[in-house]
């Protein structure tokens, strides 16, 4: 009789599959462009549910276009799930979302190949434009999946390119009549590359991940004076750009000064009218706040909107200032966690617990079932990008505790 | 007999050659364009010339097109010279410039009227291509004038729309004769707008200035890392938007500390890629410096450069710095300048020594023969605008000083 925990996966198998979908909407210097919904999603799709049907899955796909394939358990009930997404950005990698759905039917493979029956049923799926470069909101599949948003909502978004998502969904032929908006899933684990750099950084092969940051993002616009930058003392300027660089450096203070996981980003810096003699009448500047814990997220928000009132008023600048988002702190279930932490262990890998800066298609289950993620190092944290890569022991070790872990949550298995 | 202290200028005709010269490139709002050497300033230097004309003076053209209307004084010699410049640029006042020529014109006019002889000649001039809109460097016709600049190596200057400056100056009729790069002036006075806020602020009516700033422009390219907002921790960060902030506020830091006129402005900030939620990979940020003390400028200069030296350093930025601009600073004739000072004072106005902040045609005069300035105040320190304004009694102020500085300069007058 086969010991299950002694059941690895078959990387040349994985790596296979990586590369062929990888062929569908290649793009110079190895990346991939298969926006959501786009001719290119659909052959991905194609491609997909075809090795779904090969591994004898039973694919299901609902009104936004999300796909399950389902092995059967011994058992009836709702399966143990796992998967991610297959859409990328317009200069995305060949990871970032793939990796967790190729896992997944990887399992599956492992599996079949070894005859083994689960006693849960066991899921691999897809979720529509998590991406969301081309239709937003971001991780909309899974968010209708799990009854965040309405699918009659979504059908009428229209995307960056003026089409309207009902109708290019009909058009790749995956507006499908399963319902959406219940879990139907036993718990639900989720296999992605980090798209940072801590796991490189510390030299660890797994994060056994615990939540997703909250994220607050909020945009600045400033109204000061233009004048001439040689005629104007100091104590007369009403200067929008030197507010917009004083609310960057003070972003970085809160967040260094804060410490943990608490991070601050000013990504957008935009002076008009940009000359260097002139000083700028307008400014525009974002930030982008992080934290795991709402409570430290909110003193964050709150740090910051006192600073930038301050500093506006002392340099008599107007503003008008704009939340772009705000997503709560997600938390993973504490079992699941340490279920992918000590499976990681005893397969001999490095583990760390640690947070998602990024949103994933996981965090939508997390309050309707017991959920976590398997993170495997991202080189030089860099993702959404063509030169996104995780090397394949990376990938061996993340399908293998994928494995492990779906094994142990289907309760054990028979053969 | 006519006592030449009680003499005053006429403020409608002022005003009337104000509002005729601003009809040439007339543009909405109360502006004017009329760059260097187009069409425009064909027709507007025909206009002053012509008044030059039925003034009496005898009009000389140099070989930059420099335009000088003499009025012979009772004794030979270099002319006690007033001007400044005529051409604007593209969306320009009516007041810069024009003003300090015109109310050359009108002392003149006063004069005449007046039937005043003076000992020493008195003329009135323009130089070519002060604002340097069209054709780089600005002040251009007084730095050949005086011997900063060849001739030869102007005529050949390329302009912003590929016109070469020698072409367009034969088209305009206004490539004369006469030599350039001796002084030729006894001294030198300018009347022009502020262009800065200092004098409404404290409510003077004149300014008597006393030097120009010396200018340190220097352009930092700065280039870290692209990363996720969310993902990334801040320790592992090489934010080039984050460094090009940190200057930002650093300028204002050693403005505020330095004190006195040092002025520091930050007009140019460009980030890469400019997302909100991704981690600027490459900045560029210019700084301006400016102090009337070179070695004040140079100290506020060593502050910058070691704060961007040690902040690239510990963020891991790297840096490519540029010096775009740097002009010592220029002091005018003490003399000249508290002459100005009492012949304002005398006049019951109230006046205030300062410096420029901006650049003028009498800054190439300056080491070559005393020199000065007189300021009137613009409101809300505005100008390269059509809304450029000077209120008339200060236009007034402007020329009764003027007219009383340049009777002083020629060392009396004769009925």
């Amino acid at each position: 009789m086969l010991k299950t925990s002694s059941l690895r996966i078959n990387l040349d198998r994985l790596l296979n599959r990586i590369d062929r979908l990888a062929e569908i909407g290649a793009i110079e210097g190895g990346g991939v462009c298969r926006m959501a919904l786009s001719d290119e999603d659909r052959r991905g799709r194609d491609l997909v549910v075809g090795w779904m049907k090969d591994l004898n899955l039973d694919v299901s796909i609902d009104r936004i276009g999300n796909v399950i394939g389902i092995r059967a358990g011994t058992e009836p009930g709702n399966p143990v799930l796992t998967g991610s997404h297959i859409d990328t950005v317009a200069t995305g990698g060949r990871y970032d979302g793939n990796l967790g759905v190729l896992a997944g039917l990887e399992v599956i493979e492992t599996l079949n190949e070894a005859g083994l029956a689960t006693r849960k049923p066991l899921a691999v799926g897809f979720f529509t434009n998590e991406e969301g470069a081309r239709f937003a909101p971001d991780m909309m599949g899974s968010a209708v999946h799990q009854g965040v948003f309405r699918v009659e909502d979504m059908l009428q978004v229209i995307g960056i390119d003026g089409s309207r998502l009902g109708e290019e969904l009909e058009k790749t032929g995956y507006a499908g009549e399963a319902v959406t908006g219940t879990c139907r899933a036993d718990c639900f684990i989720e296999l992605h590359v980090e798209q940072g750099p801590i796991l490189e950084a510390e030299n660890h092969d797994i994060g056994a991940v615990e939540g997703v940051q909250g994220i607050s993002w909020t945009e600045y616009r400033l109204s000061g004076t233009s004048n001439h930058a040689g005629t104007t003392p100091m104590r007369l300027r009403q200067d929008a750009g030197y507010v917009a660089s004083a609310i960057s450096v003070e972003a970085r203070r809160i967040a260094n000064s804060m410490g943990g996981d608490q991070v601050a980003t000013v990504g957008v810096t935009e002076l008009n009218p940009n000359l260097i003699n002139v000083i700028p009448k307008a400014a525009l500047v974002t930030v982008d706040l992080r934290n795991t814990n709402e409570h430290k997220l909110q003193h964050a928000e709150g740090l910051m909107a006192e600073f930038v009132t301050k500093t506006c008023y002392s340099e008599g600048v107007s503003l008008e200032s704009r939340t772009l988002a705000r997503f709560k702190p997600v938390d993973f279930d504490p079992c699941m966690v340490d279920l992918v932490a000590d499976t990681a262990t005893a397969l001999d890998y490095k583990v760390r617990k640690m947070s998602s800066g990024a949103g994933h298609d996981a965090q939508m289950f997390a309050p309707n079932c017991p959920t976590a993620m398997i993170f495997v190092p991202s080189r030089d944290g860099i993702s959404h990008n063509v030169t996104e890569y995780t090397e394949p022991e990376h990938l061996r070790a993340g399908a293998d505790v994928l494995l492990q872990v779906l094994l142990g949550s289907c309760q054990g298995a028979s053969d």
